[in-house]
Formats: C-alpha cells, structure tokens, sequence
C-alpha cells in the first residue's frame, strides 16, 4: 500500500499564546480574513509550508513571529486534533502548541496584505461560550481549553510560567502571575522557596519601587534550564 | 493564502504498543515489505485513510487491530514527529501513539497480502544501536524513546501499567511488572496502598497457587477511571 493510494489529509499548526496583560490571563486571537469562519475568531496558525519550514515546529513559531514581531521564549507541542469533520474543506490534522510570551515585548501588527485583526483576549471570557469572539473557528475552542489545562498543570510543578513576564520582574510580579493562573492564592513562602530552589534566575542589581519597599529585579540566568518539581503546589 | 498554494505533505500514524512478556518489557515490531527501508523493523503504522478513519487516533487503533487481532485497551497520543527530512518520500508528519496490552490476549497474525513479520522485540535490545533489529526505520528509534520515557514517567504517578496485564492478574504479578518498567526495587507495601486507593479494581472471588500461597486474582471494575497520584513513587 503507498501514498498513492490516499488522498491527503490537510496540515495545518495552530498556537494557544498565553500572556498576562492588565492582570488577566489572555491568549491571541486573530480574525479570520477568509473562509471557511470568514469573520470568526481564531488561533494564530496556518498551512505547513513544505519548501519553508523544516518541522512543524518551525511553522508554529514562524506563524507567530509574523503576528507579534517576536519569536516567543516558550513554545511545547500540545496535542494534535484531527478528524474528518473539524475543517469543512475535508479531512484535516492541526499539530497544536501552547506559547508563552511577555506582552510587552510584542510587536502585535497586522500586515497589509492580510488585515485580520489581532486581540489579546482575556481567557476568562472564553470560557463563556456566548460572550464576544464566541464561537471560535474550527475545533479553536477545543485546543484552547487543551492549552489551558496543561498551563494550570504546569504552573503547579513547573517554573514555566516565567516566560509570561517581561525579561526583568519582581518575585511579587511572579506571585501575582501564578495566583492568577491557577485562580486561588498561593502562599509566597512556598513559592518563593521553589524560585530559589529552581536555581534559574538571579539577580540584576536593579530595584523598583513597589510601595514603601523596593523590591530586587530577577532575570532568567543564561544557561537555565527548566525545572520539574516532584510535588505540585498546595 | 489557501491550501492550494501548498504542497501537502505525508501524514502518518505510528503507535509503540508495549506489553510484558517473559519478565521483560517488549514493543511490536513489523519487518518492512516495501521501501523505504525495506527489510527494516518498524513500528506499526502507516498513512490515514480519510475514506475510512474518523481521525488519527482511529487510524492507529486499527493499525494495531490488524497486527494483534485485539483493540489495545488503552491507546494515548504520545507527539507529532514532523520534518521535511525524516521520511525519504518527502516532507512528513507522524502523529506518534503509545498503547499498551496483555500479549496473552493478542493473536499476533500476518496478513498473505502483506507478509511482514510481526514480532516482540525486548526493550533492553533496543537499547543497543548495534544489536538486532536496528537501525529501526525512518526516526523510529526516537519514537520509541519518547514513549518509553513517557511510560516510566506514567508508571511512577498513575496506575496506567495494568493494562499490560491480562484481565486477570494478582498483587505480585502487578508489583513485578512496575519493578521491570521502571527498572528499580519499588516496596511492595507502597505500591500495595496505591493499588487500593485507586478504588480501580475488584477481587475476581478466584485464587491462584503461588508457592506454599494462595493469591487473589484482581480485575479493573467496570466504570473504572484511571487514577493520577500528586506524589512519583520513590
């Protein structure tokens, strides 16, 4: 049996980009230019380019930089979601990842040739299926919740959601961050005995003020590497 | 931009079914009929067939039915392998699964049409480039790696093993198949603990002889839900 035999499948790569903006959790959404779901709101991601992307990875993270002007610091393959009727133009496979990224080291621009809007939409309100930008296009809203449990997941045993803050941030910037990930408050004792453990980050020398206090700028040391702890947090 | 200014690329799926036989970890294995890498092991997999299958994960529960004669009772999306370089023929994606079954229970068969030989093969062997069946084709040897890592992660928090399992099985039987996946002495004491408080399965009523004992003979309950520990085995 060879490939001739089949008709092939559509390939498309789609990307959940989780950052914190005005202390809400947002992902990216864009709206759709064409159809099918003309008009519809939808996750960042498009066609593998065979002559252009080496991996679905790269088309993932080239799909993203085209939005946002950056390449984000995180990018993990979630799942991919296929089936014969998920895309009105046949069967298709989209390779999903989930992307974190600092909003205020994006660039988010919308190019001549393609004006789909870009929004960075507040999770929360996705979560309400007739709110604004409800329904998403395709399985979008499928692969979002997907992304959104696997964040949540690994924020409790993970120091990955740094990569939402900006280059340089306070421990309380990433308190705030878990406490709003996860949607309960978490003691910043514990936390910030697992920001040392971790061994990731040090200190910039720099303070800001945050009240009466000032409170030390931490960044990512250059050869960190990401660290799993064994038992998720309380 | 749409579909028709792309060249598709392959979509296929394999799967790295695992199962315990004489007290070692094994993964099915087909020697290929036809190129690329003819005469090469593999594993079982093969093109979606969008006339047939729903989706990918259809795909791969079939391909595995064909080769074992039995559906695997717990089939996972493991990852997408995806690259314009790891399949002779052209850009490819493999969406990669791992499954797991009591070899007892399957009925391993050759198809005249397509005679490749079906064989369990030693998870240890393949360890070692040089021996048998390698080099595995295409980028199978690293399919198998992500799966077996994924499954010794799996064994530490979840009671996912089991479905190495025949239907029926003892205490000891269970303790032995965790100590040969994760490759370590586990007390007895605590895996027994996690086995009840799964609250997954149920005494068949029947023993069997082991020694000068009589060991209960365990089930999965019918509505059984598999079960995640927050704490890794030590």
């Amino acid at each position: 049996m060879t490939q001739e035999n089949f008709k092939s499948p559509l390939l498309t790569v789609d990307s959940v980009l989780f950052t914190i903006k005005d202390n809400s959790l947002k992902i990216l959404l864009l709206k759709r230019k064409n159809s099918p779901f003309q008009n519809s709101w939808a996750l960042p991601g498009g066609f593998i380019d065979v002559n252009r992307d080496d991996s679905a990875e790269n088309t993932a993270s080239r799909k993203l930089t085209d939005k946002t002007g950056v390449t984000p610091p995180y990018l993990e393959q979630l799942n991919t979601f296929s089936s014969k009727s998920r895309d009105p133009r046949g069967w298709s496979a989209s390779i999903a990842y989930f992307a974190l990224i600092a909003h205020e080291e994006t660039n988010l621009k919308v190019t001549p040739r393609n004006d789909e809007s870009a929004q960075w939409v507040d999770v929360e309100s996705l979560m309400d299926e007739t709110a604004n930008y409800q329904p998403l296009a395709f399985d979008h809203q499928q692969i979002f919740q997907f992304a959104l449990e696997r964040l949540k997941q690994k924020a409790l045993y993970s120091m990955l959601p740094v990569f939402c803050l900006p280059k340089e941030f306070t421990l309380g910037e990433y308190h705030t961050l878990i406490e709003i990930i996860l949607g309960k408050s978490i003691q910043k004792k514990t936390l910030y005995r697992r920001f040392e453990a971790s061994n990731m980050f040090e200190e910039t020398g720099e303070t800001v003020a945050t009240g009466a206090r000032a409170a030390m700028l931490y960044r990512l040391k250059e050869d960190a590497e990401l660290v799993n702890f064994e038992r998720n947090l309380g």
